[in-house]
């Protein structure tokens, strides 16, 4: 990132103290304004909703309103910074929420880092919201947050991290296959990085079809020989590298027809790339420098090449996903994410992309499209 | 109330769908702006904050933001009705925060109600948040509970219902006080009612020079004759009742010159104001329905009255004192809302009112200077 861009966030963020502002949906001109909104006329929607709690969505903003919840555990590349080093990342979130979703969000940072003071506080605060969108939090305490949340409240919850960048990958996936003509079924997908991003990328393509997955983490390829897996990569040593492959990343990429890079820059060079199969896609989606470069992996001879940056050609950034995702779920009265509507939005997102070319497998993310389309299926 | 007021309240607020709105400060226009609120350039903000917590109110909507915080035990006038009956209570006050306040709100109504886990939730999502509004949580708890944050959080914690209402009636108090010329020293003063309100009542009173005090619980007057007392109302007879008088309402009001109502509707008759000292005070803040009507109170010989609704003179409403409280506390740096605040605050208010008169005792709600005027003194 140019220096330049660091110095002009930090001085927009202090001009503007905040980066979401809230206001009443309507003015309160005089008394009788006044006499609906609050007292006395409230009263009358509140004993409606203590005898019908099931209409909550319908009277107040739990019907329009996404808690976006992290506790600054795993914020951008950063690591462990603290509630408060991730409330800008959550602010900008909310801004996106509205902006493309045309819903309400709210950051929610939290000063607590158990599963169990985790899950305790998202479902005491739950009543305000419509759905729960968990973000930044370590693995592997985000998988059983999001599994209890999941289980023990009756609103959609998700990890961004996981699930909606597993669903822009499977998105931008499906329109390179199409440029490369490869198909799903036959293609070997390599993913570096087996965190959230990674274990989600890899649950996911697997469900879409993809049968030959290597994951690896900073120890290698992930796989029945390891002996220090832990639970969350056991699940994917489980349906991934089913011929036990060992070594690094060099040996997982022989003849591999995709990468992924959920990990982290610095990790592959234009060598690595040309040991894989022809007409070779590389998403590198380390944010903001990636595993390898564009043209670096093109030198490599990839020949499609996705990153998370906004400065290349096909920004594969989750931002595709996760308005839609909450917005359909608020319109729609869905209580649960399941995998079939990751599938759905993904193929959503690919579907607006009408002849995918190299430098284009994924719709502009200023497409108002893409929202709309999203939220279309999440029902 | 009026049964229209209801149906109009019920059609508002399923048109509106909730009664607040979340946008971003600035519109996202394009990719060179979305790097500056998101990535990448919100890195550089979270790097910054994470080196450098103590500035997260100047780079985030920490610094202008307040949470209101209920359990929904002790809603209006209908008692425990659960967070989902509490919450279009909540959105309504959001709108008075940032309509006379100019400062943000989120309703957070939770599903936990013993003192340990509301204090462990508040604590847990206080990052995100410069202050903290507690909101018709249920007496004896909400003492605990605003004690036991107020010395555990680094940011202002103030339960509205006792120290909004204690504050507002303390403002027409002391311009009842010029109408009928008498002094707070040597006034006698009966509070109905030693819940949340009455409690904050009695102490600020009396802080603020009140020596003869009466305080009514459901079982007649506190003092040192009652062993039925739990630990807040025996705080309010280590202050209160000094003569140690027994009886009911009636046998309070005799010569007193105050009566303050905080129980509920039906309280007295014009009969039990004609035991009033001449020239009496009475406020009647039950809503909808005040403990005594106007016309009733008048017809006792009351001399000034004053009620929480907008229909009739002399609204002592909360409006008056919370958005400006937290508006000052948040633009001072205040991290604790002590008794010297809420006097100052109490005088602040009754100050706009150049002339008292019986009728006129308390600025308007929608006078914009007062909350501005409170703001001043709180720092």
């Amino acid at each position: 990132m140019k220096k330049d861009v660091s110095q002009k966030a930090l001085a927009l963020h202090k001009k503007l103290g905040g980066k979401i502002r809230i206001d009443g949906a309507v003015p309160i001109k005089n008394r009788a304004d006044l006499s609906l909104v609050y007292t006395p006329g409230v009263a009358a929607v509140s004993n409606h909703l203590a005898k019908h709690p099931e209409e909550a969505r319908e009277y107040t903003i739990k019907g329009r309103t996404v808690a976006i919840v992290s506790d600054g555990s795993a914020v951008l590349g950063l690591g462990d910074i603290g509630p408060l080093g991730a409330l800008p990342v959550m602010e900008g979130k909310a801004m996106l929420f509205k902006q493309f979703g045309g819903i309400e969000a709210v950051p929610i940072v939290l000063d607590v880092h158990t599963v169990d003071e985790v899950v305790m506080v998202v479902k005491a605060i739950a009543p305000s919201f419509g759905g729960i969108n968990l973000e930044d939090i370590a693995a592997p305490k985000c998988f059983a947050i999001e599994e209890r949340l999941m289980s023990e409240l009756d609103i959609p919850v998700m990890h961004d991290d996981q699930h909606g960048t597993a669903i822009v990958v499977l998105a931008a996936l499906i329109n390179a296959l199409r440029v490369v003509k490869k198909r799903m079924e036959t293609v070997k997908v390599v993913i570096s990085g087996a965190g959230a991003a990674g274990a989600a990328v890899a649950k996911l393509l697997h469900l879409a079809g993809v049968r030959d997955i290597l994951v690896l983490d900073s120890k290698g390829i992930i796989g029945a020989h390891r002996t220090d897996l832990t639970q969350h990569k056991r699940e994917l040593a489980g349906f991934s590298n089913r011929e036990n492959v060992k070594g690094g990343l060099r040996e997982a990429l022989a003849g591999a027809d995709v990468l992924v890079g959920v990990s982290g820059p610095g990790l592959a060079r234009a060598d690595d790339i040309r040991v894989m199969a022809p007409k070779a896609i590389v998403f590198a989606l380390a944010n903001p420098t990636p595993e390898i470069m564009p043209d670096e992996a093109k030198r490599g001879g990839a020949y499609v090449v996705g990153t998370g940056r906004s400065d290349f050609p096909n920004q594969i950034n989750n931002s595709l996903a996760f308005p839609g995702i909450f917005a359909g779920a608020l319109k729609n009265r869905v209580s649960k994410i399941t995998d079939a509507h990751k599938l759905a939005a993904a193929r959503a997102i690919a579907g607006l992309v009408k002849n995918p070319a190299p430098e284009r497998i994924v719709p502009d993310m200023f497409d108002t499209r893409v929202a709309r389309a999203v939220a279309k299926v999440i029902r």
